[in-house]
C-alpha cells in the first residue's frame, strides 16, 4: 500500500517514541516487585543466550575490522563472558536499589486543612545516545526500569548486532514480568539521522543522556530540542594548598591522574600554591614513573626541569590521556578562580590540612563535585553509594554530578482536602 | 572614542550578564543575613520613594494611553499607595522565609570514610522576561536575591519607567546591604531584539523564566538555548466523580472556575462521570448565575439545555474567561485518559467520597499537581506554603508546579576525606 520504499527515519523514530510513551504510562505504575522481577528476568536471559550474545559481537568486531578500527575501539567493543556476567549481575544490583518511584519528598497540611506531598515521580521517556559499548544497553536501559522509565537506546552503529541482543533480552525480561517490552525501545539503524529524529522527539521523549566522547555530547547538546543531561568535559583539577601533606598530595596526585586517564574524573591540571612549589619534583616523581608527560607554565618549569612547557590550551584540554598540566598559583583564592575559568563544572579537589582554606576551595570552586584530601577518580556514582549511574551531569539544573535511578525521576504535587474552596 | 552610534543590544545584553554572573558569584555565598538586609532596604526604598514611583508610573501610563491599551492592560500597569506597600511588604516577607542555600539534602559516609554531603547552591543567573506589571520587577527580583540568584529582569516595554524605578529600590538595597547593585539587572529598552538576546546568553544566564500570556511563553520555549522554567498553558480539570458529594461538587466547580477566571490554575474544563450527570443542572445553575457560558458534548447538553454545544477545539482551550467546557466521561479511567490527553499538565482535581477512585486519579493524572476534593484555584506557592513563587511549572525537569526560593537552586556534592585514593 506504500508509494514509497525509502526508509523515513524520522517516521520510525516518532513511532518508536509514541510505543515508549504509552508503555511507560503503564511502568510508572508498576510495583517495585514487578520492576525488580523485569530485572532478574533480564539477568536470566543476558546468562542464557551467553554463546548467541558472542555471535552477535562477532558480527560487530568483524564489521569492525573491516573499517580498521583502533585497539581501544575494539576493546570496548568487544564481549566475553566476564562481561556478559557483569552486565547480568549489574541489572541484579539495580533490582535490589531503594525505590526511586513513590518517595515522600515533602508533606504539610495547610492551616486550612489541605495535606500537601510532594512525591518522586519517572520523567517519562528517556533517551540514551551512546557510542560502541555493548554494556551500556543493559546499564542505562536497567536503570531506566528501576526508575520507571522508558528508555530508548540508541547504541553506536558499529555495536548494532551487540545492542539488539541484550536490548532483546531487557524486553522479554520485561514480557516475562507482565510488562510491555516496548518500556526497552532499540534503535537499530546505522542510519546517523536516527539521532537527529530522536533529538526531535519534544513531546514524547523528556530528556536525552548522551554517553560518549565530546563530539557525541557536544552535537546533542547543539541539536536538542530536549533538555539534555550530560558532562561535556571533565577537566578535573586537583590543589595542593601552602597546608598539604606532601606524601598525601604525591599519592591523590598520582592516582586522581593516572588510576584510569581515560575516564571523565580524571584530573587533567595540578595547581600548587607557590609556597610549596619545591613539593613538585617529588610529585612529578611519580607521575614520571608511572609514564605521565608533565606540562607546566614557568614557575612549574622552574621547580622541576623535567616539565615542559605549556601552552594556553592546555589549562582547557581534557587529555583522556597520561598528560598533565601544572601551573604555580598564589594560594587558594587563585586555585579557585583558575578552576572556575579553565575548568568545566565537574570534580576538584583541594589537598590540605588548612580547614580555612578547604572551606574556601569547598564553598569558592562551583562544580558539581567538590572534594578535600581525596582523588577526583572517586566521582562516580557507585563510589557514591548510588548503585549505578547512567552518567555524570555538570548542568545546573535538574541533576548534577553522578545521575542514578534516584535523578531519573521527577515530582509531583499531591493535594488532599475535604471540599476545600479558596475564599 | 566608539565609532558607531548604532546601540548594539547584544552586546548591551552581554555585558549585562557578565556583570551580573560576576555579581552573583559574591550573592552565592551571602549569609541569610545579609540577603534579607538587602531585601529589607529594597523595601524601605520602595517606601521612601513612593512619590518618585507613582511619577514614573504615570509616564508609562501617559505612553499606555497614546497606543490605546485596554482597560484591563492599563489596571496592570498601574501603581498606586496600596500596591507600593505590597511590593514592600512582599520583599518583607520574603526576607523571613526559610535559607534556600546551603540546606543537607543527602549525607552519608562509604565504607572507604568519605563523608558526602550534598547541599543546595543558587542556579547563578536568572533571567525573567515578563509583560507590563510592575510589581513582577520586585516580587521576582527579591525571590532571586534571597535564593542567591542574580536576576536579569526584562519587563513589558510599556512598564519600562515603573520597572526601573522598582528595580532602582532593590539596587540601592542591595548596595546599602554591602552587596553589589548589579545582582539585579534591568534591561531598560524597549528594543524587542533584548529578549532574543537574553535567550542566547548560555554560559551567562543558567535559567529563563517567562512570566506571562501563551503567546510571550511559546516565543521564550522556541528561542531559548537555555533551560525555561515555565508553563504554557493552564488548561485545568474538575472531575465530578460516581461517588462526589453534589453540594462539594457544585462549591469546587464554581469556585475554581469563577474565583478568578484570568489565573493558570483556573478551571476551563468539567468532567462528569455519566451516572451522576443528573448533577449537571444544580452546577449549571451556580455558573451561569455567576456570569459563566458553559459548553459541552452532546450528553451534557442532553442533561441541561442550557449548555451550549463544544467544539473540538474546546478541550484544549485555556479560556481565562467566564467560560467552562463540560464532558460527560465513563468514570474514573476515562477522566484521567482525558486530561492526560488535553490537559497542560497544570493542576487537575477530582471530586468523589471513593478513595480507590481518588488514588487512581492522583497516581494516573501526571500533572505538576492533582488534588482530591479541592479548587484548583490553590496552585499557587503561597497557597502551598512557600511564602512567594516566581511562577509555576509544568516541564519535568528541575522543578515542577510552584516554583519558588527552594526550586531556585541547584546542588553540588561536598566530599571530605583524609587522604583516599581509588583502588
Amino acid at each position: 500500500m506504500t508509494a514509497t520504499k525509502t526508509p523515513d527515519i524520522a517516521a520510525e523514530i516518532r513511532v518508536t517514541a509514541i510505543a515508549a510513551k504509552q508503555a511507560g504510562k503503564v511502568l510508572a505504575q508498576a510495583t517495585s516487585e514487578t520492576k525488580a522481577a523485569a530485572l532478574r528476568h533480564g539477568a536470566a536471559f543476558l546468562r542464557a543466550r551467553a554463546d548467541a550474545l558472542l555471535d552477535a559481537n562477532a558480527k560487530d568486531l568483524a564489521y569492525a575490522q573491516t573499517k580498521g578500527l583502533s585497539a581501544a575501539f575494539t576493546d570496548r567493543l568487544t564481549l566475553n563472558a566476564a562481561r556478559i556476567e557483569a552486565m547480568a549481575s549489574g541489572l541484579e544490583d539495580v533490582a535490589e536499589l531503594p525505590e526511586p518511584v513513590g518517595r515522600i519528598l515533602d508533606e504539610r497540611t495547610r492551616p486550612n486543612g489541605l495535606r500537601i506531598t510532594r512525591i518522586s515521580v519517572p520523567l517519562g521517556v528517556i533517551g540514551i545516545i551512546y557510542e560502541s559499548r555493548p554494556n551500556v544497553t543493559a546499564d542505562a536501559g536497567g536503570l531506566c526500569v528501576k526508575s520507571g522509565n522508558a528508555a530508548i537506546l540508541r547504541g553506536g552503529s558499529d555495536s548494532l548486532h551487540s545492542s539488539a541482543a541484550i536490548g532483546q533480552c531487557l524486553r522479554d525480561g520485561l514480557a516475562q514480568a507482565g510488562l510491555s517490552a516496548d518500556c526497552v525501545q532499540l534503535v537499530q539503524t546505522r542510519d546517523r539521522a536516527a539521532v537527529g529524529a530522536m533529538l526531535r522527539q519534544h513531546g514524547l521523549i523528556d530528556v536525552i543522556v548522551p554517553r560518549g566522547g565530546h563530539s557525541l555530547t557536544e552535537r546533542v547538546m547543539a541539536e536538542s530540542k530536549i533538555p539534555v543531561l550530560a558532562h561535556l568535559d571533565g577537566v578535573c583539577h586537583v590543589y595542593i594548598d601552602a597546608a598539604a601533606q606532601p606524601a598525601m598530595a604525591r599519592d591523590i596526585v598520582l592516582n586522581a591522574k593516572m588510576r584510569r586517564t581515560g575516564i571523565c574524573g580524571a584530573a587533567e591540571t595540578l595547581l600548587i600554591d607557590r609556597t610549596v612549589s619545591a613539593l613538585l619534583p617529588g610529585v612529578v616523581d611519580g607521575l614520571v614513573a608511572a609514564g605521565c608527560t608533565v606540562r607546566g607554565d614557568a614557575a612549574a618549569q622552574a621547580a622541576d626541569p623535567r616539565i615542559q612547557p605549556a601552552s594556553a590550551d592546555d589549562w582547557t584540554t581534557e587529555y583522556l590521556d597520561a598528560i598533565i598540566s601544572v601551573k604555580v598559583v598564589d594560594g587558594v583564592g587563585a586555585a579557585i578562580d583558575h578552576v572556575n575559568r579553565f575548568g568545566s563544572s565537574h570534580t576538584d579537589t583541594i589537598v590540605t590540612e588548612d580547614a580555612t582554606a578547604a572551606e574556601a576551595f569547598l564553598n569558592g570552586v562551583e562544580s558539581a563535585i567538590v572534594m578535600h584530601n581525596a582523588s577526583t577518580q572517586f566521582a562516580d556514582g557507585g563510589e557514591f553509594g548510588m548503585g549505578a549511574e547512567i552518567g555524570i551531569s555538570t548542568g545546573k539544573l535538574h541533576a548534577r554530578g553522578p545521575v542514578g535511578a534516584e535523578q531519573l525521576t521527577s515530582y509531583k504535587y499531591i493535594v488532599r482536602g475535604n471540599g476545600q474552596v479558596r475564599p
